[in-house]
């Protein structure tokens, strides 16, 4: 990349220092950031800086929020009684796509994993512990259906069981149109082993 | 994405609004973007608003460039009598990275296209043939091989000969590589016409 002088390279190496991003999509970023009027730029540039520093996370869920708490923990109408634990802002951001849940979340930010050296203090349990002090029913386990999740599921439903909270698991299984021929064994065996009478 | 209150939401959306970027990316993006220190984020916009601000076009080849000429034209030993023709800076880098090509360039930022009322007068053809003013050899004509291309390449192919300098088209033909099955008529047909003895 020795064509362009210091200020492109540098907003190339940038950009391409981003998840997803490669040098030429960097390359085709940049040139067309370049070519942006510089109001439009500094408007993106602020952007970013601010919600980096304004968003912190939700004092319920521990989602991401630019409030003190986010908009479904502040959502009156919303089943607060019952949990979903999951991994991410974008696992949460799934479930909500579907517009189907209707109770709240708690985001714990990672999963346990003690190959990477990740234990239980290192993701956010102890909020999930407390809020489970309160008024709730059912925590419903929705981590990924990786090693790290599985572990997580398991190790939370032996946490929260002893209390008399009522703990579930989503199902695993074929996925909705899925072709039986293009899935793998484990997921075909979990689909056997959680069938349901019809 | 009526999920996150409004910082994050600014981000997503001023994320999806590049080339190349669709929500689900932007939401990863504004994601790792909120997760790094701020600093970092800090350092990615004022980088993006300096090559903004920084950036203008090489004097003499019309690269972008934050100096007054690019790393190209200022360099010694080029053969500056032999001109490529791009139609972008993207191109320039394409050919500069075969590391085989000795001349200087000349990026029109653009091609002529009737269709969308991009005339002569809106590329830079005006500063190419004031280049054409000095001791100058040769004109190869890279543009795209795309009916905006060639029509632009025509068009400054007439421009030139007249002034006595070689005008010279980069081939079309088949890739290397490429399996002949799988190339189309248009470009078999090109390839057909440009065949050399061997």
């Amino acid at each position: 990349m020795e064509l362009y002088n210091g200020l492109i390279n540098n907003l190339i190496e940038e950009l391409a220092s981003l998840p997803g991003i490669g040098v030429k999509s960097a390359q085709r970023l940049a040139f067309h950031i370049i070519g942006l009027p510089q109001s439009r730029v500094d408007h993106i540039a602020n952007t970013m800086m601010k919600a980096r520093a304004g968003v912190r996370y939700c004092s319920e869920c521990c989602n991401l929020s630019d409030a003190d708490t986010c908009p479904i923990c502040s959502n009156g109408r919303r089943d607060h009684s019952t949990i979903m634990v999951v991994e991410s802002p974008r696992d949460l951001a799934a479930y909500e796509k579907t517009g189907r849940y209707e109770g709240v979340y708690h985001v714990l930010h990672g999963a346990i994993s003690p190959m990477l050296g990740i234990g239980p203090g290192d993701i956010r349990l102890k909020e999930l512990m407390t809020r489970l002090e309160g008024d709730i029913q059912e925590v419903i386990i929705a981590t990924n259906s990786s090693l790290e999740g599985e572990t997580t599921a398991m190790y939370i439903s032996k946490l929260v069981k002893p209390i008399g909270i009522k703990v579930t698991r989503i199902a695993s299984g074929v996925p909705v149109g899925g072709d039986l021929e293009n899935i793998d064994e484990v997921t075909l065996l979990r689909a056997l082993e959680g069938r349901t009478e019809i």
